[in-house]
């Protein structure tokens, strides 16, 4: 790691700085390798490496024959960005994974209820009613039910929350594609629980959105829990 | 994003799984590219797109001459891996950082004094101690502070939260560092509060560890209200 890599990771920051000085948006074309040169006083090959490393990052996207550009969706977001696949302990992950929820979703859910607009409700009664369809239908439901919460986590306002929660969530369907029976984790006490937390949102109800949170969250656990102590491992 | 993007993302993942059903270690050199193009069969020029992948997420390093070797210290973590920067209302993201560390870390700080050990409780007092040290000489604080708070979230054995808190400290800091009367954001109660902190958790009394985090963070945002209150915008 010499002045090259500094120079590089200077330059990533130089460029990140310009995207969001220059207020460019999801879909933005950048301007080309030359003229960023030109631009940050750097080499092209230099500019060459700063793009990818961005690209890295799901900042930017480089489309073969038209240029550079700002990803469209969920900018920045990385699939495994705090490398949980480097954890070897999955039973304990899980766990520490839902601690983390437990510690964030319910205050959020709190807060959801206290502030949702009649359209924030109205998203969120949709995703519920898709996320029980598709249990219903024995069809994969964490991408809908990730979606619900990340809805009640935006709905809350706080701006961190809901790009850190699907992290989350995806960290733990990762663990629990390994076990078929983690699978059928509680499917009917997450549709009971789910219309639990949504009512108490409508109804504006802080303190039942939040209680409602905690049972969902708890409950969840202590299956794994159950099923750890009969299992010993994740099979 | 047509087949060659969707090749790369393959070929990172793959290249993910191998380092972690390899074992490999932290400072451990990666096979040479054509070695990892015949094992994963694919391209070389597949392998380097992949390579420089895993280079942008901070969880391989190239070092010219020597070849690819996986980084040392905090596998996987990149400065900004949520986009933080991209967020334009700095003055609710504070609050909104915040937020999530008010979650999370008095939670965190109770299950540390349930199960510090001796060596943890040494390190805790010596990452607090140089932190007073270094804001009763005037200095940058915020580096032994994030260590301070990582090592009480290390020691409560949660294997997320570690890699969580500094990632939002750095975020925090990078907000503060715009504004010089942040900096000077409440130093003295700093000490009180982490002496507190740290009493609690050398007396295994899980309480008082949650409300002296509590107090420790409440504190805090309070001085950045009534600051913004005040002058109405980070200046």
């Amino acid at each position: 790691m010499g002045t090259a890599s500094h120079l590089i990771n200077q330059t990533t920051d130089r460029l990140m700085r310009y995207i969001i000085d220059n207020n460019l948006q999801a879909g933005s074309k950048l301007p080309t390798e030359l003229e960023l040169s030109l631009l940050l006083q750097v080499g092209r090959s230099t500019i060459r490496e700063a793009v990818k490393a961005l690209v890295g990052r799901n900042i930017l996207e480089v489309r073969q024959g038209s240029g550079t550009f700002l990803v469209r969706e969920q900018i920045g977001i990385i699939e495994d960005p705090f490398g949980l696949a480097f954890i070897k302990n999955k039973k304990k992950l899980i766990f520490d994974l839902l601690e983390v929820r437990m510690a964030i979703e319910p205050r959020i859910a709190a807060i959801a209820a206290t502030v949702a607009s009649d359209d924030d409700i109205t998203v969120i009664k949709k995703l519920a009613e898709e996320t029980e369809n598709t249990i219903n239908n024995n069809g994969d439901y964490t991408q809908k039910d990730t979606e619900l919460h990340a809805k009640i986590a935006q709905t809350s306002g706080n701006l961190v929350i809901p790009i850190l929660l699907p992290i989350i969530q995806r960290a733990q369907r990762t663990i629990i594609v390994l076990s078929r029976p983690l699978q059928e984790v509680n499917k009917q006490e997450t549709i009971k629980f789910h219309r639990l937390i949504v009512e108490a949102i409508e109804k504006h109800d802080p303190v039942g959105a939040a209680d409602a949170m905690v049972l969902h969250i708890a409950y969840a656990r202590n299956f794994i829990r159950c099923y750890f102590n009969e299992i010993g491992e994740i099979p």
